[in-house]
This record gives C-alpha cells, sequence and structure tokens, in this order.
C-alpha cells in the first residue's frame, strides 16, 4: 500500500492579464472551473484531504470548488498575500498539520495534467527514495524557465533563467513547477526559505536544492503541453482547444464517429456509447450520458441529459436536464427543457418545446408546440400548434392527455385539465373543461363564407 | 484504344479498431461508405467490371454498394476466411474467369485516392510492359512499411520492414500497396504465394518479385495523404478532413466563396455555381444543386435539394428533398420537408415547416407555419401561425389555395379543403369547408369585454 | 507635424481567378469588401485624400467605397486601360495635382496590411529623408518575387525573379509593392518609366532604382502574413481566417472569452465588453456592440445590434438591428428583427420573432409568437402562441400592450388595437377591438364534449 498522499493546489492568484472580475481559478475551461482539473487529478490519485490554496476571491474560489467536490475531502486554505509560490504553499501547512505523508503540489490554473504523468512522479518519487520529486519537460526554446541543473546526472538544484549562467542557459530541462514531496521535509524547508531577491517573492523552486542535499530528487520527464498554464484568455482557449481534442480522441478511440472532431464539444464527464454519431458543432455539456447507435445532428447542444440507445437527434435541438427514450426521434429545433421524460419511439418534430412533460411510447408531437406541466400517455398524437396554458399569470397548472388521445391543431390545454384516453380535441378547440375517454371535444363557431366580401371591400377602398 | 481494365477492391475486413458493430468499409465518410471511394475512382477509370471482395458482414456490405453502383458493373467475390492480402485477390479470380485485360487492385478502406494518380499509374504501366505495375510513396518515417527494393533503380521486390536489413531500412520509398496487373499473370502469380510468415498469410507484395522477374515493374509515386487507410475513427476523421478541403478548395478554386472553408461540409457529388456564397457551418449533402449568385446562410443544411440562382437562405435552414427557385427568400430557421418545391420569389420565414407543399410565384409565409400537403397558387400570403390540418389521425389530406388568397394569422385549415382565387379567411378561422372565390371566411365567437374582471378576480382571491 | 499624406490605392483589377462577375476588390472578407481594409489603414494613418483607383467595374467599385468612407476623404482615379501597377499609380496624378507631400502606394487586395507596419514605414522614411521608401519581406521560398537589390547595404533598385542573376535569385528579401513616395518625386518618376518587358506593361517597381539615384531608400520588413493580396477565393478564404484570428486575440487579450475562437467570427468594428462569453460559432456582425458579463450562446449571430450588460443569449438567436437592454434573457431560437428595442429584463425565449417591437422592463414572450409592429409596457406576459396580426394584406398596423397585460396562449391581436394596462386575454382569443384597462377579454364557442363520439365514428368507418 502507498503512503498517505495530499494534494496542496494553488488557488489564490488574481491571474490580473485575465482582465476579468472573475479570479482566473474561477473561468471555466469545458464547463468547469479552471482549478477543479488539477483537483480533480489529485482526487483519482487518492490525495486526501485536497487543499486549494485560496486567496483572490477567497470566497467565491471555496464555494465553487465546493460545488465541485466532496466536501470530506476538502481542507481550504488561506494565503493572505500574495508573497510567491512558497508561501503559498506555507499558507496549506496549519490545514495539513495533522497529515503525515507525501504531497503533491499543483496549480490551480494548469488544467491539462494528465492522471498518468502524476503517477508516473509517484512511481518516480517512491523509486528514489528522496525527499522531493518533480516534474521536468524538455523545451525547444527555454527562454524564461527555471532549469534543472544536473551535476553528474542527478538534479542539484533549479536556476531560474535570469540567473542561469551561458551553459546553464543551454540547458533545455525545465522545471514545471509540480512536485511531490515528504511532509516530514516540506514545512521544515519552507520554514528555510528567503525572500532573497528582487520581488521580495518566497519561491518553491529554492526546495529543490535543499532536498538534493538530503537525498535524490527524482525527476520525471512530461509534454511541455501538459504543464502550461493560462495566463489570459488567449491561452485559456488553447488549453480547452487540447483538452477537446483529447476528449475527442478518447470517444473517437472508443468508437464514436465525431463528423468533425474540430467542431465537437464534450466536456471531460460525458458518456458516449459505441456507434453513436455526432454531427458537426455538436456539444455534450456535463452530465450527458449518450447511449449506442444515436446520431446526434449538426448543431445540437445536449446539457446534462440522458439519452438511450437508438434515438435520432436531428440538427439544432437543444436538451436541458431532459431524458430521452430508446429510438425516439427528435427534432430539428426542438427544445427540450428540465423535466422532459421521455418513452421510447416518441417523436418531437421542430419548433417545439417541452417543460416538466412526460410523453408515453410512441406519442408524437410534430410540429410548432409548447408541452408544459404535461403528463402525455402513449400513442398520443399532438396536433402542430397546441399549447399547454399552464400559467394563469400567477400559478402553474397541470395537463394530462391518457393513451390514444388525438389532439388537433391549434389547440389550447388551459390547465388544469385532462384529455381521457382515446378522446379525440377538434382542430382550434380551446379545452377549459376536461374531456372523457372517447370523447369529441369542440369548441367552434361555425364558419361563414362571405361571398363577393373581397370585391366589395375593394370597391369601398377603391 | 485501352487494354480492357477490371478492378478488384478489397473490402473483407472487420476493422476491430472501429470499435464498431458495423464492417470498416461501410463506416460514412462524408455521406458515402468509405469502399465506395475507390469503387467510384475505378469506375471513373473505366473500370469493368468492379469486383468488390466482401467477407465480414459480406451481406450488408453487398447491398451498401450496390446501393451506389449500377448493377451491371458489380460482380462480387466473397473471401470466406481472412487470410491475407493475396487471399483476398485470388478469391476474385471466380468473377473475372472469363475477363482478360489489366486488373486495378485498390483497398475498400482508402478513401483518398485520386483518380488522377491512378491515370499515372496506367500511363506508366502502359510505358513500362512489365505485368505488374505499383503505386509508391515516399515517407519521412517509413516505420512499418514494406520497402521498394531497385536494383539499378528497377525494382525488384518489396520487403516488409521486419524483414529489412539495415540498409533497406533506411530506404524511404515505400509500398502503398495499389497494383496494376495484367490478368494473364495475376493468377497463375497468386496461384504460387505461399504462407511462408508468422501469422500464415498469404500477402500480395509476394507479387512483385515474381512479377520483376518477368519484366519491368514501373511504379508511381503518390503523397501519402492519399494512400492513407482508416483503421479507427481517428483516421476516419482526419480522411474526412482532408477530404473535405480537396472539395471545398475545388469550389473555391471555381468561382465559389466559403466564408469558413475548415466548417463547411460539402458531399463529393454536390453541384455549386458561380458567386455563391455559403457562410459558415453550412452543410450540402449529396444530391444538392445549387445555383449562382445564391447565398447560404450561417449552419444551414441541404440535403438532395436543389436551389435556384439569386435565392438568399437565411441562417439555420433545413432543406431535404427540396426545389426551391430563383430569388426566393427562405428563413432563418425554415425547414423544407421533402416534396416542398417553391416557385419564384417564394418567402418563407422563421419557423415555417413545409411537406409536400408547392408554393407559387411570389407567396409568402414568413412566421410560425406548418404547411403540409398543400398545393399554393400565386401571390398568396399565409399569415403567421397558419396551420394545414392535414392528417385526421388516420390518412393525410390536401389543401389548396388559390392564387392572390390571404390567409389570416392563427387560421386551421381542416384538409381536404380548398380556398378559392382571391379570397380571404379571418384571422382565427378555423376552415372546414371550402372558401369560394373572393369569399371571406370567418369563424369567430364575437370578442367579449369584460370591464372590471381582473379588480373582481383580486378581490375574490385576496 | 508630419507632412501631408494622400493614399493611391489600387482597386481597378478584375481578379480573373476569382471566377466571379464581380471586381476583385467587391468581394467580401468579414463583411466588408477587400478594398475597405487598406482604405481605412491609410485613413487611420491620417491619410487624406484617399485616391482609390478605379478600372474594372469602376461604377460599382466606387459605391461601394462610398458606402464605407466620408466623401471629403475620397477622390477617384479612372484607369482606362490595365497597362500596369505605375499606369495605375499615375492614373491617380489628376486627382492628386493639388496635392504636395508624401503619397502611400496601396494595393485593394491586400486586405492584411496593420496600421503598426505602415506606421513603421512612415518612420523609415522620415529618418531615411529619401524620395521613396518601401515595405520589404523575407520569404523562404522568394520564387516569382522581385528581390530587393542592396549595394553596400543600400537599396538600389528591384529585379524581377525572372530577371535575377544566380546571386539575385539567392536573395530573400522581396518587394511587397507598398511604397511612400514624395509627391514631387513621383509624378515626374512615373513620366519617365518604360513598358521595357514582354507583357508592355508600365512596372512600379522601375521607381526604386530612379528613387535610389537620388537619395537613400528607406525599407523596413514585414511579416509575408500581412502583404499577401488575393487571387481566388481559396487565397480570400485564408486571408479571412488570418484576419479573424487577430480579431480575435485582440478581443480575448481585452478580457472576453471566445469558447473556440476557430469558430468565433467577429467584424472588425465590433465592440465586446470584459467578462462576456461567447460559444462557438458566434458570429458578431459589423456595427455591433456588446456589454460586459454577456453570454452569447452557441451559433448565434448578431448583425448591427446593441447588446447591454449581463443579459444571456441562448443558442441560435438572430438580431438584426436590435437593441436589448441589460439583464435580459433570450432565446434559444429567437429570433430579433429590425426595429426591435428592448428595456431591462425582458425575456423572450423560443420560437419567438420580433419586429419593430418595443417590450418594457421585465416584459416576457417565451413561447412561439410573432410581435410585429408592436409597443408593449412593462411587466407584460405574452403567452404562447400569440401573434400580432399586423398586416392587412395592405398596410401594417400597430399593437399595443400596457402595462401589466396578461395575453393568454394562441391569441391574437388584430391591430390597430390596444389592450389597457392590467388587462387579461383569454387563450385563444381574437382581439379585434380595444380592451378597457383591468378588463378580461374573451371571444371563445363554449366547449362541446361529444361523449361515445370515437366509439361511434368507428363503427361507422368500420
Amino acid at each position: 500500500m502507498s503512503a498517505p498522499l495530499a494534494a496542496v493546489v494553488l488557488c489564490a492568484g488574481k491571474g490580473t492579464r485575465m482582465k476579468s472580475e472573475k479570479a482566473k481559478v474561477l473561468h471555466p475551461i469545458l464547463g468547469k472551473p479552471l482549478c477543479a482539473y488539477p483537483l480533480k487529478r489529485a482526487l483519482e490519485l487518492g490525495a486526501s484531504p485536497l487543499v486549494p490554496v485560496v486567496g483572490h476571491q477567497a470566497p467565491e474560489v471555496e464555494k465553487a470548488i465546493r460545488t465541485q467536490f466532496p466536501a470530506a475531502t476538502l481542507r481550504f486554505a488561506l494565503q493572505k498575500e500574495q508573497r510567491g509560490t512558497a508561501d503559498a504553499v506555507r499558507s496549506a501547512e496549519g490545514a495539513l498539520k495533522d497529515f503525515s505523508g507525501r504531497v503533491l503540489i499543483l496549480y490551480g490554473d494548469v488544467p491539462l495534467l494528465r492522471r498518468e504523468t502524476l503517477e508516473a512522479l509517484v512511481a518516480a518519487h517512491e523509486a528514489g527514495k528522496g525527499p522531493l520529486s518533480l516534474v521536468a519537460t524538455q523545451l525547444e526554446d527555454p527562454t524564461g524557465y527555471g532549469r534543472v541543473i544536473r551535476e553528474g546526472g542527478k538534479v542539484t538544484r533549479i536556476v531560474e533563467h535570469k540567473d542561469c549562467t551561458p551553459e546553464q542557459r543551454a540547458v533545455r530541462e525545465c522545471n514545471a513547477g509540480i512536485y511531490l514531496v515528504e511532509s516530514s521535509f516540506l514545512w521544515r524547508a519552507l520554514a528555510e526559505i528567503r525572500p532573497q531577491n528582487a520581488q521580495g517573492e518566497y519561491y518553491l523552486t529554492d526546495l529543490v536544492e535543499m532536498a538534493a542535499r538530503q537525498g535524490p530528487v527524482a525527476s520525471i520527464d512530461s509534454d511541455a503541453t501538459e504543464t502550461a498554464g493560462v495566463n489570459d484568455r488567449v491561452e485559456l482557449a488553447a488549453r480547452a482547444r487540447v483538452m477537446q481534442q483529447r476528449i475527442n480522441e478518447r470517444h473517437m478511440r472508443a468508437g464514436v464517429t465525431l463528423q468533425d472532431p474540430a467542431t465537437t464539444f464534450i466536456d471531460e464527464d460525458v458518456t458516449v456509447g459505441e456507434d453513436t454519431e455526432l454531427g458537426p458543432l455538436v456539444s455534450l455539456a456535463a452530465g450527458t450520458v449518450v447511449g449506442r447507435n444515436v446520431t446526434i445532428g449538426q448543431g445540437s447542444v445536449l446539457t446534462a441529459s440522458t439519452v438511450a440507445d437508438g434515438t435520432a437527434i436531428k440538427p439544432y435541438s437543444v436538451f436541458e436536464e431532459a431524458q430521452v427514450g430508446e429510438r425516439c426521434v427528435i427534432g430539428p429545433f426542438a427544445r427540450l427543457r428540465p423535466g422532459t421524460e421521455l418513452a421510447e419511439e416518441v417523436h418531437l418534430g421542430n419548433f417545439v418545446e417541452t417543460k416538466k412533460a412526460t410523453l408515453g411510447k410512441g406519442s408524437k408531437a410534430n410540429h410548432l408546440a409548447y408541452l408544459g406541466d404535461a403528463k402525455i400517455g402513449s400513442k398520443v398524437n399532438v396536433g402542430a400548434g397546441t399549447i399547454t396554458c399552464n400559467y394563469d399569470g400567477v400559478n402553474k397548472h397541470l395537463t394530462e392527455l391518457g393513451d390514444g388521445v388525438f389532439i388537433g391543431s391549434d389547440t389550447q390545454l388551459v390547465a388544469p385539465v385532462s384529455v381521457g384516453d382515446g378522446a379525440y380535441v377538434a382542430a382550434g378547440t380551446t379545452v377549459t373543461k376536461n374531456v372523457p375517454p372517447g370523447s369529441l371535444a369542440v369548441s367552434r363557431s361555425p364558419q361563414v363564407n362571405k361571398e363577393g366580401w373581397v370585391a366589395r371591400k375593394k370597391a369601398k377602398q377603391g
């Protein structure tokens, strides 16, 4: 069994270059705040507690993190002033004073770090048995980065770019700033770091030299892509693109066809079944579960929705918290709002909106309709232009349609109201009282044809 | 005149890495199964018969191919077991036993091969006069590929990567696996190939050495892009992208403006006229013909539809098997379903659906309407919210509107029903019987204003 | 103070490879004709007059330019025949005969030239004090381009690729064709240029050698991207992409989140506030002003519209010349047409169209409605399916709804008509006469339930 693992994730920065009223780590990437990603990676690695170090907009950052992670794993630490990365980590000491084991140090603005990389770091640390291990990355152009300095192959320290000798400048192995550190070493060493630099800041990189004096510093190589941070919104978009590519490739390799991966937007925790096919500009947001053999047409947007096997979704359908059964046919231009629950083989067509509406097997509403607060049986046919008048200006009321009901076009169902099994409602009816099963409901003035009216009108106007 | 040409296209594989219940060659790329592309290229080259060698899901593959190609050019061959490429080609011998000439050997999962490349292969073959010619490709990193081995400049054989000597490994000229072979040589040679390898498979590459003993082996160079196969859905998407780029560039060079070629999706056989302009995310699917000076707004999807010159299609219009005349104005959010036929200068606006509907010159339905099973004259004005009640729960019926008819808003036309030339229908009318020409049809209860009602209601509720 | 500056912009070419009935410089890029960009850059630099040299489709080109630029700054020059670039510039002599100062020479088909580059050209020219300065560009592969020939480091002339000696061919510094020239030198020198070439054309490049004899020729380096022209629609699309990237990066660096910059289309003169977030495929066309903290959902298209702070626009909303107040909630699938003016906190939902419609604070129309020629108060609730019948077949009429009005579903408001403050309209009502404040308006036939009707009907059919 591994040693206990905690994670300190630095989330205190403002992120001035974001040009935002919102703290940097709260900026969303694929539907979640930036800092949710490193925290989630730490959680996947088994880290507990997770210690977000908050500072700028501390209450908002804390709140956002609490919505994403179980309370039991979280212990927040506050960095009161921004005095450098070492100071930030040291802020977490109180939160971890009863913890003994390894501390993983991550950044709230580095969203692309992969779990596999952290696993490699743990493995290297265990093999090396030193007090500290780090993630390095080889850069073509290391200008500006701290170099990993080795003597006889062993890591001895990190030297900042500006402090490098000419030989050190030639080093391409750079420090990614991600560490795994024994707690027994960490707090003691942090206390010894001094702000010996122009900025008067406490630098975490000083830990490396201190650790190297006590034992081997293990290092693993990582791709520069995954350790890249976010400093402005151009970088935010660039990181989002890479994250999306990874997710999309994972789905494709698992048997999902993406007609145009470059314009397919799938959040991290979405599930998609084999042989499902997604058109261009399909967005599947957090919490969405799509079955097998589903087709989702161009431009559809699904959020927190479930779609069962064999369903066909035509272009520009928008689902939010909807449950869709097997072999349904939806869209184009259908909008399913929260509380929509469709059984098998339901058809919803163009310009149809549903909200808190359940439809039974085989029911259809193919054209221009609003079905809100409705309980609809099976094999019901809802005509074009049908509207559930669910709101009386004060309250919302329920419409109930029994099995096999036929609702003629342009019907208004003034809720609360019910239509019994097998009943018919004639086109244009305003249904204000319940319709018994097997009945025909109609409210219609007789049609009058005024012959010659057009000629008379024109004569008058002329 | 050229020698007779047949094509054998290998379509028998399963494609395990596709992670699919569907055979690999059936996976669609730009609207057609993968294998349709090499078959089409062979057909364009004049090959007849086309011999698809089927195996995995043979009936489904055969059926899909039959829907794409004329029966007279097809002869299917069955490879019962997958025992290597040589065995696959040999399966075609029966289908070609009465054929004497050249046999082109292609792969069902190589969709990007260009006609020009095959024409170059034929030309090289004719110049070389040997029994076999092949397509080669220069690779920066040839790891894993069979090398084209030459002696004194002449191709002598193909050596698989794993069998290469160090010098052979340095060769960057690789075998693309595409051959043109004299039938007089082919079947005899295939019969001599032995499965002398670990997998016990019959390799087509052995043909090359046998051919080289009999005469010169001509080779042509091709771009690696066009001979790349499809092994998983990541590769499927990558091939689709290249194919789309080629098609899009062809249209742009021919005088079509694509505002954003990266998000323009045009199937191979679509026609677009000069000075037509396509917005981002426009999709033109198979069978679509677009005239000159047409504008198609962002996100529109046209399938098997015809659009005449000068028509303007606004964003998010969806056409399926629709015929649209000159100078029409359609959308945004218009949905034209099969059987829609619009004369010149028809206007269909937002949230309007048509199906089996013909509209005469200058007619308009600009807002929220469903026109199904309708025959509509010229200069008709269909008001907002108009619905043809074409379905009585059992059958569909026709609505006929004469020339110059004015349909008031929110009218229901309960089919079968007709409105004569020049007639008016008042807003909110349920039209259940025919309206004579020049008449006004109305079915309306008189409006009653209950003064003070709101105050009384509130008093009661309070 | 700087010397007077004029700009000659060559806009006379046909652009055969565009395959178009429209002159090349009229082809739109990001919503404006190609030639508008160099003209605008010259204007930003303070050039006056701007002299577009027109030729092919001169009236159309002139008209298009006049819609983009103030008349006072424009003087058009006509090149009657296309006899080379020197001839084209010389055509401008008449328009500038009273001008003394510097003449900037630009091309109507080079849209990516940056203002900063032209500023650098002016600075170099002022430092150099010669009669002519030019923009050069370093090319990896200079094949086909005129080389900048230097002696002792000083520019002496331009040599066309085909006239280069082997040593000259090795030069990578190429002429971008953009010059800043003293008028005192320019017209005299142009008169001396002779068509000593196979094409019989007058080449502007000859100016350089003539200038070098009189004084130093200053040159500045530019990126090849910005001096690239447009010769066909593939290049048009490529230039549009670069232009869009620049604009998008500018917005991102200024605090706007673009979820997918690759599919975000923002015209050059659009304003977007900080902390606004744009989804994929959002298009913001010319004249659009978006405030802070606005969210614009996937696929929305805004043209010449204003959106105030804190408004949320859901996917696939289409705005044209609409004014939207603070904290509104719009869409999805809402269409706001010209003349739409929304106060604060207005909600417009799916399948709702507005045109010449004002809505007061907090009013809502959430489903399937057409509001045209309407003046709507505050806190009004417009039910689903409501339609303003604004058109009687001849004229358009106004609908007025007072504050706090409640319009039941599927109501037709037959304009001209008004509903007084606080009045109710029952579902399905056809409102043909004014409704007094506080009243309930209803026009409804009583609902009749014909019990057993379905069974009787089936018996009859059976």
